[in-house]
Parts: structure tokens; sequence; C-alpha cells
């Protein structure tokens, strides 16, 4: 089924304690989409300037990923992000952001994109999550992912936005402070009371939760070695988890607890690599031999 | 099969946000040896002072724990702890440390102890575990639980028990602090190195990992709201994983598993209570009923 993406698209300058690049391509709606498109087509929504490589566009097209939505603003600079990471690999400071088109995004989804079946709203303004919920009919199901940053400075959108989607899908420190609760399970029951069905709680390198009203699914982490650049790995795990979702095209016990892992694997293959690099190498029969292994680890 | 176990006895007084305990049974060896009478007999041993009251033994007796190891010496007063929880109940400050009788302790091993078959060297110096191992004939595993403390202050000690053992328990900041490395699958391959034939990685709030030297296992954490007193639940989930193991009498994959499901359940149930209250509560059967419920959040 139909599953569309709203997000930021990025050119990002990274500096890990083993290496750096620079202006390499990155932005939650990237990394969301490569992510989701293992498992179907996607439908990508976002903004960029004019310095917009013609290779991606055909790089996501070569992957199933329309970019039909994805406006290009003449004269326009794409949206640049500047972060190092500290020894520990999970911190990181931004060091530069220049929102440039991203500032004045306002979301324009192509006409076959309004009839979307499953809808991602990646980080971002709630207020383009909002824009992007007016444009769309009768969906299936919409999933949000949020950040600190709307909590804590948009937080009468937030708690709009959070009355219109199906799902949230966040970090556990946010959990915590979107309710102010110290306790995640505590945190996610508390967000069922602002609106959506069903909270994702990621948890970085320590995995994810699934809190709904009947309902609470775990998983670990994928353990690894192997982090070059832990950007986008939020955004590749909600992209495994909506990908498998939309592929299924239903919402039961099992497909959640499969996308959860789902997300979990894309996650973790993120890390392996800077930008896209590590899913481009990657293909979906390894993604399901993975599968195969983390359930051979888990299962008890 | 026998399951012996060497630790501390402490008198805690603690304070969570919520309430106040002064004087209850607590230490390394209580917590560890209910957790694992669930499973089968325990034998401990440790030492206390003669403010030990008597319904100690008799409770302890009447849940199979074999408390003739537990030196009372005349005269002197048990280890004394005292901590105060932070907010969110994972933090804590140690507020007072008075180690009485545990200061000059030397493990006296009864003889019918000397031939235990399953031996847990719980959280204290590793003179004493090393004292321990030189009484113990031909135990088939050897586990010992390890803490920030003695690794900054008595590193040749901590090699040399290292080295003794089949198995390591230690919490990831631990680990990360033994081997100097911050990703924790890679320190736990690196104490792979040092002697031990596996690690048990406690991430608290987070679940565990095992790490052999051919296989990974992993378990997320029991999902709970219900904290009252975090303190033992370390020991309790040595308890609950070594208990279980020591009654299998093996170390199969499918053990190896179940084992950290029983450790990360009794860890858990610890929290539900202060002292050793939570474990007086439950039964074997509630225990076994909590690990279905946990597979079905957790199977995939």
């Amino acid at each position: 089924m139909t599953l569309l993406v709203v997000g930021s698209v990025a050119f990002d300058s990274i500096e890990t304690p083993l290496a750096r690049r620079e202006n390499i391509l990155g932005g939650s709606a990237p990394f969301f989409s490569y992510a989701a498109s293992f498992f179907g087509p996607v439908q990508m929504v976002g903004v960029v300037g004019d310095d917009w490589p013609k290779e991606y566009t055909d790089m996501f097209a070569a992957q199933g990923i329309d970019t039909s939505g994805l406006e290009i603003v003449k004269g326009g600079k794409t949206f640049r992000w500047s972060g190092k990471y500290h020894n520990n690999m999970n911190d990181r400071d931004t060091l530069d952001t220049q929102l440039n088109v991203l500032g004045s995004f306002e979301p324009k989804l192509p006409e076959n994109f309004k009839r979307a079946q499953f809808v991602f709203l990646a980080n971002g303004a709630p207020s383009t999550g909002l824009a992007t919920l007016e444009q769309i009919q009768g969906a299936d199901l919409v999933v949000a992912d949020t950040m600190d940053l709307w909590i804590k400075t948009t937080r009468s959108d937030t708690d709009a936005l959070l009355k219109k989607i199906d799902g949230l899908v966040l970090n556990d420190s946010e959990a915590k402070m979107l309710t102010g609760e110290l306790n995640v399970v505590t945190a996610g029951r508390k967000i069922l009371d602002m609106g959506p069905k069903f909270v994702v709680v990621k948890k970085g390198e320590h995995g994810s939760m699934f809190i709904g009203p009947h309902e609470t699914y775990v998983v670990p982490a994928f353990p690894t070695e192997n982090v070059v650049d832990p950007t986008g790995a939020g955004d590749s795990f909600a992209g495994g988890m909506m990908g498998y979702i939309a592929a299924q095209g239903k919402l039961d016990s099992n497909t959640i607890k499969s996308a959860l892992v789902y997300g979990t694997l894309l996650g973790g293959i993120c890390c392996e690599g800077f930008s896209l690099e590590s899913f481009q190498r990657i293909h979906r029969e390894e993604i399901d031999q993975r599968f195969e292994q983390f359930r051979a680890m888990a299962s008890f």
C-alpha cells in the first residue's frame, strides 16, 4: 500500500571520533524513505534548494521512491546541519544549523499523494505535519515523529497534532519531557491520553517499546560494534517500521512486533556508514537474514 | 544441583522520593539467595554481627536457603549502608557506609558447601572471591559479579579473579570501565580475553546481554511502572539467572536465554518493594506467568 513521508532533506557535515564528511545527504525524509523502500514504494514530500543534484533524484527513483513531492526552490539553498559526535557515538553537539529553504517550507502534495494510505510525519515543525494532514484524504494510518525542540518551542501545535495522529514515535527522553513523567512506561501511557492510539518509544542502543491501550511490546537493540555514524538512525527505525506495516497493510500484534524488529534492524544498518551508504550496500535478502539472526539471539 | 553464594549481608537505610525505611535487610547475598530460591536450594556464605535477628535465619530456612555458612561475629555489628534515590529511581547517592564485620570478612565454607556445583561470587572484594574459590572443590560453574569500586581500587585482585571464573556479571558502565571501551559489545568481547568464558551485561531498565565466544543473546527489560525501591535488583537478576541455571544443571543456549529472562523478571520483582518484601509476596507460579507474559511481549 502507499506510504507517504513528509520530512526534512539536508546536507549534513558530520564529524565522528574517526572520520569527517562534508555536505552529505541527510535529513529525516531521505533516511526514512530509503529504509522504508526495502519493503515497498515510498512517496517523499520535502523541500530543497537548486543546489540539489539530479543524481539524488535518480538514486531515489531507482529505489522506488517518488520524489515528485520534493519541491525544488529556485535560488534557494537546501537545509544544512553540522554536528560532532562524542567518543561514545551517542551524544553529539550541533555545530551549525542553516534552515535555508526549510525555514519557509509549506508542504504541497501532488494529487496522487493525497490518497496515501500510510502517512509518516517525520521530524519537523508540527505545523508542517498539520498542513500535510489537511491535504490527506482518508489515510488508514497516520504516525508522527517528534523532537525535544518542538515539545519545548511549539507545544500548542504539538498538542494539536497529537490529537490528529494514530501513532507517535519518539525517544525515551522526549516521552519523559512531553509528559513530565520519569518512568518511560508511565510516560507512554500518558501520551495515549493526549490523542495517539499507540506510542513507540525509541531507546537508541537499548531497543524500543510499543505501548498501546491494551498491549505492550518490547524489542532489544540489535547488538553491534560497527557504528560509523548514528545520524539518521531514528528516522531509519521509523522507515523500517512504517515500510513493513505499509507492506503488510494491517496492524495486528505480529505485524507490530515484526515492524519494531525491522525498524531496529534498519536503524542499526543506518549506523554502519555515513549518509545512505550502508543502505546502498544492502539488499532485502540480507535484512531478512539479520531478522532471523536477531530472532535467534532474542527468542526465548 | 547445589548453588552456593558468597556475598554481603547488610542492614540498609533507604530513602526514595516516596518513602523511607530504616535498617531493613539487604546486601547482595540475601537478594541473590531469595531470588535463586524460587528454583532450588541455596547455600549462603556471609558475615553478620550479633545484632542479626534469628527470625531472618528462620525466614531463609523456610525458603530453602541454608545459612550455616553465615558467620555471626559475637560483639560485632552487621554491615550498614544508607542511600537516597533520585527522582528517576535509577541514580542514587550513598549517604553512609559502615563496613563493621564485613571489613574483616574471611569466608569460611562449611564442609558440605565445599562441593557446591554452581558458585556465585556476589558483589564483594575480589579477595573474598579468591578466598572462597580456594575452598571450593571442582565446581561445574563459577560466576562472579563485580563493581566499579573493585575495578578502581583492587584492579590486580580483580584481574586475578577474572582468570579463575567461568562467567562475569556486571553493569554496562562497569564493562566500559573495566575495558576502556565505549561500545558495550566490544567491551564484552574484550572481557572474554581477560579470562571468563562468558559475560552477562546488565543494563538496568534496558535489559541485559549475554556475550560468549560464539554467541550473543539479548533480552529487553520487562516494562514496569511499579518501582518502589531498586536496591538489590542487580543481585536479584543474578539470583534468578543462576538459580535457573543450577536447577537445569546445564548451560545450553535455551537454558542461557531462559536464565536471562528469569534474571530480568526477578530483578523487576525486587524493585516492587523494599528489602525482600516483594519476593515474600510472590510464588514460582506467578513468576512463570510473568515469563509467559514477557514472551508474548518480546517474541517475534
